[in-house]
């Protein structure tokens, strides 16, 4: 039997996983990957950490676990891979199986056949249509120059002024990198949030938490770099306001490089990445494709999305390895959208579907807000701030956002998991995790907000969340509000929107101060609605119809407060 | 309707949560909370971090969140709920639906009647029938007033040595908090191995990292406890050897407190813990049951266990509070004995079946060790041992143990919410977890492990344990036994049991090397068995057929080593 030609085009995520897991499954293959950049398997994704100093070696992003730097030597010597870096593949020859690549150092062009293609080309980043592109000082961070670029922007410290344009996660993740460098920040979004797809208060948590550390705008996108012999000087938005800044970081999105599989004739997405089978496969029998130049399929609605994450590159790419090697074996059946990014302290991330996502897909759904400690207080337990969202009916978890200083990334594997395994509230209501002081609570905060899930879904917890209560405020409706919290508690902050104080413990003695309609409409609050839950429960049992409960407690509440 | 009158016996952790719940359901039912020690609600598993100093207040151990103490006057003001402290119950009398108790301060007695009774009467530390255990300086940790006494000891300073008598979860919590109180240790325990639920490499693996704080004996029980003038001097052990020490604290276990439940001639199962039905309701429909006095089903194998753990209570107690107010309405389905456990700067823990379990439940089941880091290197990424289990036909995950420095917490977690979803190896391949740099790998080290346990059911990874590797060449079988890392790793640290050095970047070409029999016995290894496992796919494509990989690699090998 012959020799099989392998050929991947790219070599940054789902390219090298492809073909090391191709070379483990055949070791006799011939194995090339071309890449344009000169950089192989850059960890790319710890890129705004490289910039933020959290290391100070660059070439820990290329390095195995035990620091030997993933260049061709390496690809050749330990895994039997050629690696031809700074060589741009310029066309895919489908009826002679070659494709045509140039040497951007040399110049020198040539061809190579395969008998398999696998194409993970990636995605580039967006760039703005405006005036003054071209201006010194303006960048992205998404190649490894990007991440030279602006570690040596930190390291030299002439920068004062920067301004990052996007609120995404790769904004974000720049913003606390440029913080950390000691640049004084602005933050530009051009739509009224940060972090679309995290449901609007969740994202205005994130924004109010930032707030601390940068300058933040929303709604206001960026009309034109302005600059000084060729220098950049100022960003100036579409409301005219202009931010003089010496440094400007683009991060508004990425979108998928299609250009050598389109012009192959493969099948490309209504959202513009390439299509393949759920064995990575296009329409080319013969041609794969893995990584952020594909559409993947939404697990929970079943539609298409672009999930440019580092994570789904690789295991896409490791199904693409076994499949090209030895025949359609190993599926890739989609995502559930799962991301999470690092706040200074704090993390913030989104598993499944948001309440928008749900709505959009069309699903009769109910969702609840937890705002608890991940840990006792006495383990200095920090708080989480969790958003869940079920389908009614089957009572099933479609998602879940997890906000704060506490352990979201555990958080988050727990509901990515429980929505894997098609898991119901009820399911979640007698999990059975890991419990000691160390590590959580007894009750873990995933399982107390099943249980305020299932308490709404019984009719017992009857919610209401802060956007609707300021809305009610805002419009003078006649409400009683009630701060369930001690009278110190109270004076210490407060929301300053008509409540009344009558701590718990006084509650039952003090009825009397109630209003005496038991129609009107009265909501109760503490610092995360434990208390405001005891003190509307106690009042239904008293008669009182109308009761909700500020869902997520003044923790939660993200708009200004009194105090 | 006249106010349903409920008792509940006992108010640590089940208890309280049954009480709670049960007001929160009916606001006019009368509530009463027996509780025979002074302190109501403590958080006891919290104990070994108030003696170790990780606060220092004890109150905070009684806490509510924003520290009220949940003392009979909170249990009244805020929950409506009778606390009666430092009163026993004596009797159950079901015939007149009534208990009977005893003031242990006053000596008063009385009766009071019941609808509905609910039982948490806790687990008994046990305590070895030896001479001696009456000596001052002896005592456990499982009350209050044990980690006040504990706590004073640490802060007089003046005990400087002290033996742990049990290596299970209690008995290593309390080694580290007297670690950090500066004394020297030394623990006992009878078994050939720490923490039993583990599989013996496991705890091998803990003994060995707990034996550089400590001295650390197996195989070895008490046998006497040795005193002057009424105060413990020193403890001996059953081969004679005597201890000596001021102090010794007994963590063997504890058994279910059933007097009352028994003697009211209440269902008891073989384990010696009250037997309910899946309510937690015991034979007599108006009695229930939760917490450490009961028998539980363990859900993986449907047989009861005893699993006296505070989050398990605490679920328990919340379906017990909905089902003495609402009728049966909330079940309690089991538990997949899920535990956790804070050794220093380590974490151990495992979620469902051990190997060994495995094996009694007559599971035929595949097993598999990863040995990973949790995040990046340049984010200071810790390793983690894992330890898989799965049902080979199914390929359900049965169990996982986990080790390290790395975040074993969220490891364990997702593993728990697997099997709760009875996922198989193959959907966590592809699992959608939450990945950026400062928590996870692109490829969490849970969804490594689903990679090798596949590449194991697929025959492509051929793995011998290290228990088997240190059997053959101690028997002094014929093998050929590959390390393949570099040079400069090898000479800080190897195995010493007759390795060959050939670096996997070097195997291709000095294949001549290795034995010219095909069918020789080789086994490949490396610091964690990656480049092992590229090794041994190499051997096998060049047609040797009896290759192994040493799973965990020398991160996991449990035996002592050259260097």
């Amino acid at each position: 039997m012959s020799k099989k030609k392998i050929i991947v085009i790219g070599g940054s995520a789902a390219g090298p996983k492809a073909a090391a897991k191709a070379r483990r499954m055949d070791e006799f293959a011939e194995i090339t990957m071309f890449q344009k950049a000169p950089d192989l398997s850059m960890a790319s994704c710890g890129y705004p950490y490289f910039v933020g100093g959290f290391f100070d070696d660059r070439n820990k992003l290329l390095c195995t676990p035990t620091g030997v730097v993933r260049d061709p030597k390496f690809y050749w010597s330990a895994k039997g891979i050629v690696a031809k870096v700074n060589t741009e593949v310029t066309r895919i020859d489908r009826d002679n199986k070659l494709v045509e690549y140039t040497n951007l150092e040399t110049g020198e062009k040539g061809t190579q056949e395969y008998d398999k293609l696998v194409i993970t080309t990636g995605a580039t980043p967006n760039m703005p249509p405006i005036p003054g592109v071209g201006l010194e000082g303006i960048t992205t961070l998404q190649s490894m120059q990007d991440a030279d670029y602006l570690r040596r922007v930190r390291d030299d410290g002439k920068i004062k002024k920067a301004v990052v344009i996007g609120g995404g996660l790769i904004g974000i993740e720049t913003l606390e990198a440029l913080h950390l460098a000691g640049i004084e920040l602005t933050l530009v979004e051009l739509l009224p949030q940060l972090l679309v797809f995290l449901d609007w208060k969740m994202a205005k948590l994130v924004e109010n938490y930032l707030k601390t550390k940068a300058n933040v705008i929303t709604k206001n996108g960026v009309s034109e770099f302005v600059g000084e012999n060729g220098k950049l000087t100022a960003v100036k938005l579409q409301n005219g306001t202009e931010i003089p800044c010496e440094l400007a970081v683009v991060a508004i999105g990425v979108r998928p490089n299609v250009k050598l599989a389109k012009e192959a004739g493969l099948n490309i997405g209504e959202l513009g990445g390439i299509s393949t089978n759920e064995f990575m496969q296009t329409n080319d029998p013969d041609i794969y494709a893995a990584g952020d130049c594909c559409e993947v399929k939404n697990l929970i609605t079943g539609k298409n999305v672009l999930a440019p994450y580092g994570d789904l590159a690789n295991l896409q790419g490791r199904a693409v390895g076994e499949n090209i090697t030895k025949g359609n074996i190993a599926k890739f059946p989609g995502t559930i959208q799962t991301g999470i990014c690092k706040l200074f302290d704090h993390g913030v991330g989104i598993t499944g579907l948001s309440e928008a996502k749900a709505i959009e897909a069309g699903f009769d759904y109910e969702r609840v807000l937890n705002a608890s400690p991940d840990k006792p207080g006495f383990m200095n337990g920090q708080l989480l701030i969790t958003k869940l969202v079920v389908e009614r009916k089957s009572r099933k978890i479609l998602g879940a956002q997890v906000l704060g200083p506490g352990d979201v990334s555990k958080q988050l594997a727990i509901w990515a998991t429980a929505i894997k395994g098609n898991l119901t509230v009820d399911d979640m209501v007698n999990a059975d995790l890991p419990y000691a002081p160390p590590f959580s609570l007894a009750i873990d905060h995933s399982i107390a907000t099943a249980h305020i899930m299932q308490n709404k879904l019984e009719g017992i917890f009857d919610g209401i969340s802060s956007v609707d209560l300021k809305a009610k405020v805002d419009k003078g409706e006649d409400l009683f509000i009630l701060d369930a919290r001690g009278a110190d508690e109270y004076e210490q902050m407060r929301l300053g929107i008509g409540e009344t104080l009558i701590p718990i413990g006084k509650l039952r003695e003090r009825l009397h101060e109630l209003p005496q309609d038991k129609n009107k409409e009265i909501v109760t609050l503490c610092k995360i609605s434990l208390r405001g839950y005891e003190a509307a429960v106690l009042l239904k049992h008293h008669g009182y119809k109308n009761v909700k409960i500020l869902e997520g407690g003044i923790a939660a509440w993200p708009f200004e407060r009194e105090k």
